[in-house]
């Protein structure tokens, strides 16, 4: 088995070791909370900057926050295979949701570097300052300054408590007028590999370790709105009703049949549902819910939301509810490229695992850098597929084989697209 | 067409013009509110007792508020056709709801005492001070007095400005130890007959402005509690999910199926729902709600509860979700007496309209008078069958209509119970 650059520990073990320092930097004392641009962001930021120039790596903070490290090749300046994920959290964390491909990432770099292996390519490690979105409206600051499509515009947003981003960054140690300054170029990445854990339950169905991403998930959310006729429980018939909340039952069955029997990764969820008045003895007479639909390939998507809509008009119609439909939410899927997940499979075939791929049906930072690159990505099992939550865990064992899948990909990198 | 005591108004016009000068005594200028035992119950009070005796009757508060207004018969002591309905309202109610037939009564009353008219048996008019129930936990209030049923627990219960029951009464200016006396005996009365809006929509759908109720529906209050499994939106495999809102949903379909297939009148209403954490991009792991069941016949009421809380536990254990019910609110149906029925049906042909036949799923007084009386209710169509709600509202024709059968009903009236 590999060991990791402390010599005596596994890269598990090291990694977990890791991940606890890092997972101690919050705000909140007793639970994780570790906000874009905040002081303890900068903290955490300080100790990934460390920790990467212990790794033999140059390391900077970018325009926007990211953390850079940046292990030179055989010479200086050869294209990178950058690799990545964030170091922002949600508010109540999980430890692992970010940090853990980060970590990983440096880890294998502080093996390399041990043992004195110079690639023909350079090495990037980013970690991307702001992916959860929790602070400001956008989610993906980070990844999308790097790929150069960050929106100059979100600088004047403000977070609840009137600070302005721009306002932070100053804060943070930045100059909110050089974020351009973060964009990298398409020549300069061979690709750009993350590794995550799962936040789902599928690897640990299947007993396995690790997954190869085919793409992550584009999705499509609907404000859906059915309004019908309040009326007293009592007094109208069964035949004379308009019930808002029977008509919005009948939607929510069929877009979980729906779903259910789509052969091609297609889910789609009711998150939420209020209906009015609210009364034990009241007809709703209105309703409201909200519709999530993912899937790995786009076009299926788009026709899957028509049918789901062209179905719920229907219902609406049978039953005289009144119907409104709004789109508030559509981001396209980013397919891993089939190069990389052939070098992916084929790192985790020779660590002795079944090479098995899946879709993420979560959003990670490669929905921006597959602007300037093509992507990859493993996933790694977590206990009971529990993310953004305290109870978010990974097996020692587990992180250990994704780090040695990565090291193993790392080493047996190819620009042989194929 | 029958004058009214003023002379040269219809029974309808009288009753719109009283309608009007009781709903304008409300707590809320602009909106309807007359609550149990506020001044402005006080002031309502005051009006009616005024009316009645103003229609030849003698007059009096009872021990809990009610409005008690009795027309001898041929001789003094007779017992008596008791004729009634509730004077308190919801907040922001329709001026209808109890109103009407209260003062259709009095409007009766004063008719028989401008034609000098004496029959054999006494007829009484009672306003409950409380049916709906706002200020204290327990509705029915006045009817119960009445009917010697009252709870003299609730006394020392208080409102939501921390005023009990009892201190409230004190300031009405009546005696909370002597709510006994408000009972009356079963011998004392030969009926109990109230004429109340519909609150539905069936007259108004078979454009009849009058229909004759055969019950007063029991009731089922059940609380149902779904848990699953709450998961990423993205992440968990359809085939995966312990959906509970899905379940609910199943649930929902499936109680309104089973009510509109119903022969016998049955219905069920799920009023509120709550998912919980409620978030678009998270599968909900547990939903609460409730479902309210009624039917003309207890013993058809409780064999359907039966079957749907069967048909719930099957969705619930076929989904794997965890499955709780209460049964929160309970009460028996109050059958009118088919003797009543026939004279009310009887009188609604004498005027020239199709005696039609409905139950009443709204709760009444008559609940409560049950247990010392025999029970007819005589429903007046409502405009969309909408009540509690300001909008509430009876065409001045149908006023009229309701009030010439129950002038009717009066006149003949025979103690021969067929």
């Amino acid at each position: 088995m590999a060991q990791a650059a402390t010599g005596s520990m596994t890269f598990g073990e090291d990694i977990v070791r890791r991940i606890a320092a890092l997972g101690a930097i919050t705000e909140a004392p007793g639970q994780l909370t570790r906000i874009f641009l905040t002081p303890e962001h900068r903290a955490a930021a300080d100790l990934l900057l460390q920790w990467m120039r212990e790794a033999g790596m140059a390391a900077h903070l970018d325009a926007i926050g990211n953390v850079c490290g940046r292990y030179e090749g055989e010479r200086p300046g050869l294209p990178c295979l950058m690799l990545g994920s964030h170091y922002d959290t949600v508010r109540d964390a999980g430890k692992w949701d970010g940090p853990l491909g980060l970590i990983t990432a440096i880890a294998c770099v502080a093996d390399l570097h041990r043992r004195d292996i110079r690639l023909p390519f350079a090495v990037e490690v980013t970690g991307f300052a702001d992916e959860e979105g929790v602070r400001y409206a956008s989610t993906l600051l980070g990844s999308r300054a790097v790929a150069g499509t960050f929106d100059e515009s979100v600088l004047g947003v403000k977070d609840q408590a009137g600070i302005a981003m721009r306002d932070a960054l100053v804060a943070f140690g930045l100059d909110p007028d050089h974020i351009g300054a973060a964009a990298r170029a398409r020549r300069e990445l061979l690709a750009y590999v993350e590794l995550h854990i799962e936040q789902g339950p599928v690897l640990e169905g299947l007993n396995l370790p690790v997954g190869v991403v085919t793409a992550i998930a584009g999705a499509t959310r609907l404000a859906v709105s059915l309004t019908g006729m309040a009326g007293h429980a009592g007094t109208v018939p069964m035949a004379l009703r308009r019930d808002a909340l029977t008509g919005a039952a009948e939607c929510i069955v069929e877009i979980e049949e729906f779903c259910r029997t789509d052969p091609d990764g297609l889910v789609g969820t009711v998150g939420t549902i209020h209906a009015a008045p609210g009364a034990t003895n009241v007809i709703p007479g209105q309703v409201a819910f909200t519709i999530d639909i993912r899937a790995p390939d786009d076009t299926h998507r788009k026709l899957a939301v028509a049918d789901i809509v062209r179905r719920i008009e229907a219902i609406a119609k049978r039953r005289r509810l009144a119907l409104q439909i709004d789109v508030t939410h559509e981001n396209r899927s980013a397919p891993c490229a089939p190069w990389l997940r052939g070098q992916l499979s084929r790192a985790v075939a020779a660590e002795g695992f079944r090479a098995f791929e899946l879709p993420s049906g979560a959003g990670h930072d490669g929905m921006a850098m597959i602007d300037i690159s093509d992507v990859g990505m493993l996933f790694v099992r977590c206990r009971g597929g529990i993310s953004h939550h305290p109870d978010e865990h990974v097996d020692v064992t587990d992180a250990d084989a994704g780090a040695r899948v990565l090291l193993r990909l790392i080493e047996n990198f190819s620009l042989q697209k194929s």
